[in-house]
């Protein structure tokens, strides 16, 4: 069975309590549900975690590396400069697929690049929590060809 | 019945014919095919072109904006710098979804932002021809909510 | 009696049918029907056409410098980096008026500078549809002395 | 009757005077000659001052503000810098109309850009002292609509 | 008696009357009674001018080296350009607090930084008049410790 | 009453035990002391804590959101890049108010440019143990307007 | 027989038309002659078109793969900007030879570099229509060795 | 008799008196009896004036272009930013001797460039108040050859 | 006896387990014991740890500030942005050698610059884990003079 | 009789001997047979000389100025910065060509500018030793038209 | 008796003998004659040379560095690059004057900046051969005070 | 016998004689001793020059490509603009060190890039003269492993 590590970073936990104008009113434990009833309906296993700490997603980036055969991540701000997620995700070398709610790309006050997606198979971003279902079906491919 | 209209753009047609180290060696008549089995077990319907020309490739954004319900567009090199294409896109005002082969975010020649994504409603990118797959059910995602 | 080219860009067949709401609801038709009207009084003979493909432009350009006294171009998106249609204005050396509906210093996303501008005799800008009437009145002044 | 006020920037008064290689032999007097008789003709009431003092230009303005319909301002070398100025033209909310002499465009050893242009309704250049005569038509568009 | 200088820049004259919605409903005239009574509570001596030129301000900060313990200024449009003034502060020697009333971090169409700020003590923005309250109980902290 | 989170960044709990001739002899205990105490004179409650890590500040601030009326934050060396700080600040809605000790403007080695002051009321910077006196003050005038 | 595809770039149908005291007198059909007559001398065989539409060089690249042992290119404008060129050069596999009339190193209104040049083979340019000559005789020796 | 004016630009009528370990102790007045002195062993006019107005300083270079022979001036701070400063040189004709106390290429908190110098004959820098007689005898020279 | 801090940053614990291709096959303990056995021939202390997270890096550097001589710190990513790691380094005034294992300046994708770099006393990178041995050496010519 | 000057720059004495894999095994000897061969084919007569000192090229170039009718020279890594030879170019007037081995735009890391190539004729790059020979040829229709 | 040491960068033996255009017909043994008769006049004792090499013109500046009281010196093309000059003027600590023949902020195709000038006492530039006569007055009130 | 090539750079003649405040006291033939000597007790060969020609240093890279095993190089200034010296490196193959008397990533007025180090093996600096002994040590450590 294929497992796949999804990894929520800073601030997500506070995903459909505020901003909700922005992000909508869905809240994290909702849309993990529905990623976890996507994941059995594709017959894949995962494993979700959100974490505001830049080390505790190296630390969890780097033990999923023991046993994930794909992760999904939302690196949220981090996406814009951390090299330590980057090396990580260099590291580990399981198949990493980037993902975000909203089309970065559309973010005005930052440079629209990400540190990491060059180091990740590829991007899926602009679907809501849609993203994450479209990254399980990315993984399947991935893994399956 | 959801229509979706899937643009490829300039050089696609060279796509499994050559440069098969890159891009491999499935042609863009390959990719269509599988575009459109995978869009009649979606259940929607799809129209498929490929143009090298800026201009044409405006005039079909065009028309699609008569009729699709989403457009599916991978721009290839047109990504970098047609303002044209955006302007289109905009212009239309059905959602449209970017698509990409491989991760352009590791091109490293040129600046990987896409002057077309802030008009898109969402990227994917770095899967193959999966990609496409993947934007299909994406599309379907969006119009059903 | 004086001959005028006026020559529309790309999306600009899209005026009054979409985005009303930034351009407002006259379409191109409506626009150019204004444009003869004037011409008319004015007692200036025009020649209008609109296209999306980067070439025709080109073609056009060229045509209209074995006849045209004066040559109004709209570039629309082109205006930011065709180089192309920069070397035809510069190449067929009939004075040419560069025209916008909108005032494109205020066009946020790109860089405002016009890279045809500094090709052409002057700019007119931001007074919707009078633009190319001012145009016009600016081109009898530019024959007449 | 239709009121506006014309600004005239740094060093025009030496227009005619010097420099007339670059500029013509028409004197500022002689210019706003043109532009009183084209106002009457028009129908259309003006009023010129020329300032060399970046002070002296946003008192003007400010003063304008309370009674004119329309403002013409040729800003001279403050075009490139004076963020002052933009202020004051923000501030006044009286449609305002940037023009130039000569195609600023081509002024090559500064950027291009105008610092004012954001704030204006539109600008005009190139055409010599017509640009002030377009512009007075221009103001009459605007406020007739 | 501790003595302070306040120095409000161009266009602060049109506080309160023009763009309200951007800056409230309350005048310079008003806003300098406030700065006059709070200063009276304070126990200290403000003498309070407002100028659109850049010379001017220049004159009045070198006036106020002679006898001011504190300069507390608004340099408004000349924050972002005016090196004269910041020459102007750097030789007076009297120390000098930058006020805004709104938050300049946030004003997008220029870089943030002031070319003033290096020479000054500190900056006080973001609270609209009351910026003004706390840079006098700042300059009471600068001159008793 | 109003309730006050104060928040110091990374290596402030070093003040006064290091870089004496920089930042002076004054504790982080005695700074906390003197706050308590102006915090008991203008009648506002206040919390004062600070952290090392990124992560945890984060966390403080989102907790914060749940209870304070203002913030006030001295970001220390996250100032210049720390967009998780600035996701966390634009997240709970309270209002924030950045603190400096010295003028942040005229420290050399790095862009003077905060990512946090945007999303920020406003900034006070300069005034030593005093700014965040100043930011008590300011956070009084923020409620009760 | 060496297979040589030759490919002028836009507005080069204008060369000794227009520009004369920039290009000479020589037309494009003129300068055709002696490209087929060197290539006669030369005992290789070429073809030779000019278009104006970037999508037409793109065509007729990718129509060259199939047959030419060597392309020779004059980009024009396209030279600064066409990435779809670009991909095409890369993508026939070809070996392309970038050739300019002119020394586009003096041409200082853009930036010097060109975006064909690091998929092409090599460049020759600065020596008018003898540039094409070269370029014949550079292709002889790199299918001949 | 060869005629020279010599302007003195803002902040520095405090010469001498404020900032004494940076510019020495020698007053503005000093100096300009000793340009006087200096003036009359080489049997040429001066006229000398100081102002802290940018516009003050545009009418002055205007005035001087109907008598002067040469001019010299010190633009202080305007020399970094002052485009009205430049065009004035520019349109007066007469020669015109840039001149600094110090050597402003050391001067680190600015771009080195001085917008003003590239419309100037010849700049002189480093010498303190020598300076400006190196400039008086240089002026000699430019007129007498 | 020198007492000498080496701290290993983030993702270090993983040499010798991934990317064996770049980093070679010998672990971080394996590393710590070269140093240990070189450190007792040399006569020193040594006391070594490896952190993930940027706030117990600042944490152990804060820490070694009681006790060290010399620090050795391999910062890994976080030497391209860690200003918090900078500004410990420069708070605790023990010095400080920045190590790599490999060429920083070869790695193409960031900038080769250390933040760090600037408050360290040197720097030693490219000799694999020879690095530590030659900053030990180097560390006691620091202490011994 | 057509006099040509052939100049190597730095390192080109290695070619051959070192980097076979990138430059190819033929030395600089074995070129300069090649060259000096194919001159004696066109009736031109050629004097070759290698130099890894700038001021000796410098030297080269001034001398050549005296008796050449062009010049060939390869400036091997001063390309990229020696303007003291792009000023002795400039200064002997007799046409330059510049030359390269190979395709200096598809070299990464550095700018691909030549500070030499806007003061010369014409660039030949990108066909190995072969790029002297049609260097020899474009000076022949250089010099006979 | 005052010793001065007078150094002409690369290329400047070309003087007036080619490029009269630019920079007239006086050549360098003439520039020398008049600089000696000057030194004369004025009772200072010169020493000239002219080197085009970079080295030699370091190993000048070091010799003189042992005897002259002041330095003059042109360094030519070596104004915009050379570090090993400048570390040399640093290195001997003679007062050095840095002198063009031209406006070099007129010269548009490189950077204005001269790296040289920040250890440089102070510049005279703009006066063609009268700019070492200056030069020469202004070691004198460098040396007398 | 390891042979080891040590290159001192421009200006490092002038070690110990001037510049003492910044380089201390010890000169450049005392360095070399202590090299010298400590080459001895690691029993390895040393060949020592110093130059100020970039030429010639270049000449001495090459020779040395002929008979050592490793090169540790002081580039002095040339270590920011001689990418001569880098081909050179590159091209003799043979190992080389980059040494720096003190922290060049503390040199503010250039960007603190070598151009040179991505082509070294490994860099050392900032421990005055010992930096060359740590680089002999480096230098064994690179040919024993």
């Amino acid at each position: 069975m294929i497992k796949i590590r999804v990894l929520h970073g800073p601030n997500l936990n506070l995903l459909g309590v505020r901003e909700r104008d922005v992000y909508g009113s869905t809240t994290l434990s909702q849309v993990n549900e529905r990623i976890k009833a996507y994941a059995e309906s594709l017959g894949v296993h995962v494993e979700i975690s959100q974490f505001n700490s830049e080390g505790e997603l190296v630390d969890a980036l780097q033990e999923a590396g023991d046993w994930a055969d794909v992760i999904v991540i939302n690196p949220g701000a981090y996406t814009h400069y951390s090299i330590a997620l980057r090396d990580a995700v260099a590291a580990v070398k399981v198949p990493t697929i980037e993902v975000h709610l909203s089309n970065i790309q559309a973010r005005e006050e930052f440079r629209h690049e990400s540190v990491i997606a060059p180091v990740c198979v590829g991007q899926i971003s602009g679907f809501g929590p849609h993203s994450y279902l479209l990254a399980l079906q990315a993984a399947k491919y991935l893994v399956e060809g």
